[in-house]
């Protein structure tokens, strides 16, 4: 029920596929280098387990003087779910195999314990399922559960998640003995990363950065069509970047972090100061941005300049294509958008100025939907 | 003349051994996922022509009740030039398939003018060439040239070399045509980086940085096998990160990047400061420093603690398992090392802190093998 036995050809020829699909079989071969006899080889056995298929109507390209046929990945082959855990509630979907979403549901969490979540994710998992059509693709073929913080997707443990205070927890394991579903985990701006990879604002770039700006601040970062997960489990912590200066102290420790400038939170305590109102909120303070309170305008400023400082680290040391920016943060964007572009631009070195800076509003469906993308390249990317 | 037209099982195969060989072929297969029938179809006309070869006695492991036979890549199938460019020499060495130095030799640059570098080029290509033996690997196959800068290694172009002060420089063309062997060329230390991940202290691993501290500040940044170059052709600009404080101004004309801090040019120039002596040398500097001059010692704890700060950058972005501290910054390294390596377990995030930093003295030899590797690599790792 996975790619994982076939031959390094027939994986290169799905993953084609699946990133610029259908195509003709001559355009496969030219995409991925192989002779035309090593493309039928490789497709052959895909199309008759039902991984591929012929498609639509032939193009005017001619094979051997018939019309060739367009080949495409057949997404009904297999479903997965996705679970997003944040502290309060989890978010769901049900995708097909190239991580469309299906239908998607929500669940309260009344308790932080592993034990309720584990069964509130089970029951979650049971309702999206009862969902689906019967049929072939009845069955989940995997479930991919995404969590903020240190999550090593190897051995299946939440190292620390902050938000939820777990330490050392095996949430693969417990999930797949509630479930019964094959069960991967991985930390949540990774996971988010991988679905934009594949399916998103990403695919087809030789490379990309996904920062998120919210509660938290952290990156995903695609190079070479994978997600850096780190050699220690940690890679793309934007947030604790040092170049934030040295007045205010984060939640690590540190003095200098971006995250200590920069998060909700942070921006909150520090309009708060600037105001002198202690009770103030992070609404209250984009209020106060925008009916133009020069001292609270100040706070987002200084936000955007240190996460331009953070934008421009990343593209000085990987030089991505594109960095996405994302998050909650995103609904107050227009308050540093300016400074987080200028200081980007001034600090960017040479060329790496030209990486494209979007915004991209991603609900939690959507990150969600990077647990079933997980899943599913369990299934058409092996891990060599 | 080499395996770009061979399929990718055969590739996966030569770049194992090229690893991790000799190997028998249960041992390949184990390694690649390749099945027995695979890696013998691969195997074959990789022997047939010349590129692996059955070595040795055979090993304990048996096949099908034989003794198995190791296979290994035959380091003398073809033969590279490895030339880096510095402003006032150029280093060049004769290497085998493994970037296994055969003869090296240097040659004084009277002129930086591009006609006569490339001439220079030639002839020192020329005498490598006549020190080599005759035989099957009298041509060369491959030619890597060097040099600091951006270098665009898919067009050949040294898009800006400060060094040389040349601007859009078609060199690879240039030598190609002065030589008539193929050549690419790339950024330096990028070309250090491929020859330590085939052949150097990063052989193995999954991910490693390699910095190096001198007149400037670079690192190439090897992840899951591919030195990462840039969208744009920046990528491993950890000069230019913006984690020095707002006191002094860059060459590149900001403020806070690392090499306005810790270069060997802004250590001089602070130590001036630091003494009074408008005329005092990097050496006279680092004299002082070591007989306890508390003033040129904070100069140097200060670069040690912003080298600090981009270490621990690159960790917590990237999480490489290894970072290797080289460039001739390397020689007064005591001076600074302690503080490097405090302030780096100070910022580096969480786990990111277990990365391995270890100094390795690369002399100039080595960084002409590196063109050498880039060279070798397009041979046995095409461009996908
Ligand atoms: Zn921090
Ligand atoms: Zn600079």
């Amino acid at each position: 029920m996975s790619l994982t036995g076939q031959p390094p050809a027939a994986v290169l020829v799905f993953q084609t596929l699946l990133q610029h699909g259908p195509l003709s079989r001559a355009e496969i071969g030219r995409r991925t280098g192989l002779s035309p006899g090593a493309v039928t080889k490789s497709a052959t056995p895909l199309i008759a387990d039902g991984w591929i298929t012929e498609v639509g109507r032939p193009t005017a390209e001619r094979a051997n003087g018939r019309p060739a046929t367009l080949v495409a990945v057949r997404a009904a082959r297999a479903r997965f779910v996705g679970v997003k855990i944040t502290g309060d509630e989890l978010i769901g979907v049900l995708a097909d195999l190239t991580a469309r979403p299906l239908a998607s549901r929500r669940a309260a969490l009344d308790s932080r314990d592993v034990g309720t979540v584990v069964l509130a994710i089970a029951r979650l998992v049971q309702q999206l399922r009862d969902t689906a059509d019967v049929g072939e693709a009845d069955a989940i073929h995997g479930l991919g559960v995404t969590i903020s913080g240190d999550v090593d997707g190897q051995t299946g443990h939440v190292q620390y998640s902050p938000f939820l205070n777990w330490r050392r927890v095996p949430l693969a394991q417990l999930v797949e003995s509630a479930t019964a579903i094959p069960t991967v985990i991985e930390n949540d701006v990774r996971a988010l990363t991988v679905a934009e990879q594949w399916f998103g604002a990403g695919a087809g770039l030789s490379s990309f950065a996904l920062v998120t700006v919210g509660a938290g601040i952290g990156a995903g970062l695609s190079v070479g069509g994978r997600v850096i997960s780190g050699a220690h489990g940690v890679a793309g912590e934007v947030g604790h970047l040092p170049v934030g200066g040295t007045e205010r102290t984060c939640t690590c420790g540190n003095t200098g972090c971006v995250e200590a400038v920069a998060s909700t939170h942070a921006i909150t305590e520090q309009a708060r100061q600037a105001t002198g109102d202690a009770e103030l909120t992070m609404e209250e303070a984009v209020r106060l941005a925008h009916a133009g309170d020069p001292a609270v305008r100040g706070v987002f400023t200084h936000a955007g300049h240190t996460l331009g400082l953070a934008l421009a680290s990343v593209a000085n040391l990987i030089g991505p294509e594109r960095i996405i920016i994302s998050g909650e943060g995103v609904a107050s964007y227009d308050l540093f958008a300016d400074q987080i572009r200028q200081t980007f631009a001034d600090h960017a070195f040479g060329a790496a100025a030209d990486c494209d800076l979007v915004v991209r509003s991603l609900p939690f469906e959507e990150w969600a939907r990077g647990g079933a993308a997980v899943a599913a390249q369990r299934v058409f990317a092996p891990a060599k």
